[in-house]
């Protein structure tokens, strides 16, 4: 069947559309517009066959089983790499042999006991979650006064003299994520510069069910390393209302951990090009995931939609002109360090990346895509959207996907998924982070609509246009 | 201000309505639904004065600093009765001598240690909170393997060979919280019956971020006392999964607390009537919590807003005909046993409350009530509520309140607060009942409600009607 749709195809296009890249607005030209819209049977076919047939629960199932037989797999630890097996072990199993792994040293933060206690005004168990990869306390933890400031602006206000041998509590007002993760990024250098002895953010969140969330923070060079930990939006309000009554406020926090490197390797599936073997076109997600939680959104969904992108090809036999290549990144919790390395050991091969796809913010109901790139590519992107009624929402925030920021930073074009993730954060690096998350209608169109643009993307005569 | 509103309605009201009695269908006498309009002008300034001064925002400052001195006030600790005396000592300096407490033996259940290790088919922490009173486990914990049911009706159907030394979970379909709280009060005694060494709830929820949710439990007479806990949404549905793969699953469940009794107290604020000082309309909340969360949802909220209305009444100088009687239920969470020690300890004068009512199922914006009672009781509270604009739903449940479904059964006419609490049982019995779920707006307007309608029936010219 679809040997036939792809005759029909290849007969209705005409191949002459290398004017494209003279334009910088959308006047593509009438015959790439045609091309595209000859896909339409194909890509039907391709959501229809995933949604309606037996592929996209099964897929659905091997995800489930998958989260539940792992769990987390933090950076670093041996159950990361257990999965990556199993990952392998599954590629190999849906019968495709062009899989392998490329060896990266990872960074491998454990996490040991924790807990905070509010000692005055009254004892209060303050629920925790240590940032990666913040250093240990002492044996006995650090005691000392609460300051509590709601920006950074509002601590460089403070006399040196207010903060020195103080714990300081970030309790930011929640914007949108983007803005406020870089108080979890941020808050141990500033307060450190100041003579804190110990940091704590708000979690970065809209909605708490005094849920704290963890997450990656950076120590900046030459400044003091201070233990850092996120408390909940519960808490912090709390102990903003406290201080703002100018109580004393006396914490203890105790936090332990250990912090080595280790090897671990991204993994790469290929099902080559009919045409343009030595072209990709990249679907990726990254395996590893946080220690709370079970990694099933972020970024198991992405991870598996990507995962099943050449399985499910290879399955109908739908081979593009350019060779789909899966990516399951590892260590990006760690700091995108999976992706660094491949773009490390790639450096000399961009040039054959013709788009880089992503999925790391959610798999709930997909809408569309985030494009960057030139605008001629954003043009392209934007008409084979319209082969997807429902699923043609294009953003162009400039700088979509977590990892493949890296590659698009470098000019190559790229596009993460949009879906209706309103609720992602609430979920984001915290113990909820479960299959619970995950519905299995919306995780399966994403899988086929992730699968058919793709293909779509890998088949087009012409490349996708550069900056 | 208010007594000259008071003299406009006292001159436009007939006193002839001891007919309604007579009828049982809402045909009241015209009489009494005038004089129920007459008093529109008073409730729109009772409420206007709470929620556009500085009252409804000074009574939800003194709320949250309460909530944020006590914290948890669990049955029989001493922070329970400190949080009383501070109560009783708020009334005073409001300017109200009518303040007693009644003494009550209360359970005393001391959460110690919990923790539950799924140990196969992988080791992974299992969030959990024991019900309370439950048993402790031997120091070793219980380690046992596991059986998943979704009911009763299935746990019935199993030999009891296959369930004997066993851990049972209950993964419950969460329905409504009436129906589905049965399996937290009764399934301990349910799982023993059949010979399980524990039994786990999924808590009680429709919505989780890996909250777990506690409560009380009853054992049943002469069954074995088995601990007894519940585990989040996610945890559930996860052994359950692994369950139905036929996964050999073993658990090790760790559970220790203490049980005794002691002495809590009510606490009865009244505000004398003006023609009926013997005839009380009580409004009331409970001033106990669970000892997770800060109970400042349940029922910090609905205590607060009850303690409210004879303090402002008084602050007004607006005295009903009836004494209207602020009871802080001391308790509830352990069984009603401060409502259930106050209706023995007055059982004699039972005739004496006019109308009872409760408000613990959230002080989020306020709706109207449940009204339990009479049809002509119904009938007239359904007049009063057409003075409230916007806040005018009534509902029949034939149980409404907690503590006060004690005296609706004996006949006494009551009602429960109605408000848009379709988020309550996300926080219910959780660390997360906090002052986050508590907007002042919102519970201002339930101040504000609360006090003027029952203001309007504790003034009527008529009693409201029993069975």
């Amino acid at each position: 069947m679809y040997l036939i749709l792809l005759f029909i195809r290849v007969v209705i296009t005409i191949h002459s559309l290398t004017i494209i890249n003279k334009y910088d607005y959308c006047a593509l030209d009438n015959a790439l517009i045609e091309e595209i819209k000859s896909y339409k049977n194909i890509t039907t076919k391709i959501m229809n066959d995933i949604i309606n047939t037996d592929l996209g629960p099964n897929m659905y199932k091997k995800y489930t089983e998958f989260i539940d037989k792992f769990g987390a797999r933090p950076s670093g630890t041996e159950v990361l790499e257990q999965s990556i097996d199993y990952m392998v072990n599954l590629t190999i199993d849906a019968g495709i042999k062009d899989v392998a792994t490329e060896e990266v040293e990872v960074p491998h933060w454990v996490r040991g006991f924790e807990s905070v206690q509010m000692l005055e005004p009254r004892v209060k168990k303050i629920a925790v979650l240590g940032l990666g990869p913040s250093i240990s306390t002492p044996n006995e933890g650090i005691t000392a006064d609460l300051v509590v400031v709601r920006s950074f602006n509002d601590l460089d206000k403070l006399p040196d003299e207010d903060v020195q041998g103080k714990i300081v509590l970030f309790d930011e007002v929640y914007t949108n994520y983007g803005d406020t993760v870089v108080y979890r990024v941020k808050s141990a250098s500033k307060a450190a510069k100041k003579g804190a002895v110990a940091s704590l953010i708000r979690s970065v969140t809209p909605f708490s069910l005094y849920t704290p969330h963890t997450g990656y923070q950076h120590y900046e060079k030459d400044v003091p390393k201070i233990p850092t930990a996120a408390i909940t939006v519960e808490d912090a309000a709390l102990l903003r209302r406290l201080y703002e009554q100018k109580q004393k406020i006396v914490l203890n926090i105790k936090m332990f951990s250990t912090y080595d490197r280790k090897k671990s390797r991204n993994t790469i599936i290929d099902f080559k090009g009919s045409k343009f073997p030595n072209k990709y076109v990249i679907v990726s997600g990254h395996i590893d995931s946080w220690d709370v939680g079970q990694g099933a959104m972020d970024d198991g969904g992405g991870m598996m939609i990507s995962w099943f992108v050449p399985v499910v090809l290879k399955h109908f036999q739908l081979r593009p002109k350019r060779t789909l290549r899966a990516i399951l990144w590892t260590s990006e919790e760690a700091g995108l360090v999976g992706a660094a390395a491949y773009l490390e050991r790639h450096i000399n091969e961009l040039d054959k990346i013709n788009f880089i796809m992503e999925s790391d913010e959610g798999t709930f109901k997909p809408l569309g895509l985030d494009v960057g790139g030139s605008k001629t590519a954003q043009c392209i992107i934007a008409e084979i959207l319209k082969l997807f009624p429902t699923i043609d929402k294009m953003t162009k925030s400039g700088s979509p996907g977590s990892d493949i920021v890296l590659f698009i930073k470098k000019g190559i074009p790229g596009a993460s998924l949009l879906n209706e993730n309103d609720k992602y954060f609430w979920f984001h690096h915290t113990e909820a982070d479960t299959m619970e998350v995950q519905k299995m209608e919306d995780v399966v169109r994403c899988a086929a609509f992730w699968t058919a643009i793709s293909y779509v993307i890998a088949d087009l005569s012409v490349d996708i246009p550069r900056q």
